[in-house]
């Protein structure tokens, strides 16, 4: 594989057309054109073709994709051509919804634990997960060789969760908690704010505006 | 303003700007260089440079930038100087997460009302919210002037619930649920994958692996 920079946008928009393919395959489609994935979710074609030239070539020129072959290819580029056992921290509103998302097991995400330290909380269900003290995680990590922690605890916990995470074992930490969380660099982290996604929404409606 | 097309991957890092600079303000910092703000945030100074560049002409050479009014002129990029009220739809784990959600609220928007059509949900409490039947959203979108609905309902649900939120008035809808929404032309739309995220860790993962 190239070891170029890839542009977060561009894997961003992977993981939308590999959706989108795997619609089209259900309905038995077999081939596109980079115009018509292009079309179906709404970016220039030649940004589906820039997108997918940085892994190689894929189409046949005149013929356009394969599509189950690209959606194959694709979700081999985002390593979702297997299974990725993950754990949840925080078994509040946001984790448990995570927990019952669907959307993560379609994708492969299979959740092997979800923790909180609320006596409340252990031993109630979320989604079919019975809620586990802090002290399960490290054994559920070694267990099931789990790679990535999902951080969904009150800010002020963020880092001692984050270290508990690392401790155990995981290689990467989707954190929710709106506080930066410092760990080993081999560590991969991706913070998610749930108020970025409107400041878009506001930035697009005042440029419309001006 | 200028009106060619801001790449998405700037507005983000722009609200990841005004994130920071607020915080170095609330410490009493004056000023700071384009690469003070790189460092901090984690990306290069010519990058921080580009994204301000599309706004005009902000620091003065050799001195840098004064943090709070750069602080101000982004929010104002934003949309962010002044109030946005909003209303969410959908009371279970999800709106009910984003309803608690105090990042919201640090950033400007102000929830107006959250609402269900379970009978069991409407009149209970959620982060100090009743929620309202669906009847009434109209009302409340006509009476604080809401410009954005969060739609956090079932996927089945996702496209009456748009109808809804478009007929009673917003100019913007920001979709959690996993089903592509059709709403006319002049509406913003922005819809939010919680799986892509995880994807952009493997992605990473995989890559440092080959």
């Amino acid at each position: 594989m190239k070891t170029f920079k890839i542009p977060e946008a561009s894997i961003i928009r992977l993981s939308v057309y590999s959706r989108y393919l795997y619609q089209l395959d259900q309905k038995g489609v077999i081939t596109i054109s980079s115009g018509e994935i292009a079309e179906g979710v709404g970016v220039s074609p030649a940004q589906v073709r820039k997108d997918l030239a940085y892994f190689g070539e894929f189409g046949t020129r005149g013929v356009g994709y394969n599509v189950r072959d690209l959606h194959g290819h694709i979700m081999k580029i985002l390593g979702l051509n297997h299974k990725w056992p993950i754990v949840i921290v925080g078994a509040g509103n946001l984790g448990s919804a995570l927990t019952m998302y669907k959307g993560f097991l379609q994708r492969g995400f299979e959740i092997k634990g979800i923790f909180d330290s609320d006596p409340e909380k252990i031993g109630t269900e979320v989604g079919g997960y019975p809620v586990q003290p802090l002290e399960n995680i490290t054994k559920v990590v070694r267990d099931h060789m789990v790679e990535i922690g999902v951080i969904t605890v009150p800010a002020p916990y963020a880092q001692e969760t984050a270290t508990m995470l690392v401790e155990a074992g995981v290689n990467a930490i989707l954190n929710f908690a709106p506080r930066v969380i410092n760990v080993p660099p081999h560590i991969e982290v991706r913070n998610v704010d749930l108020a970025v996604s409107l400041e878009i929404l506001t930035f697009n409606l005042v440029m419309k505006r001006d």
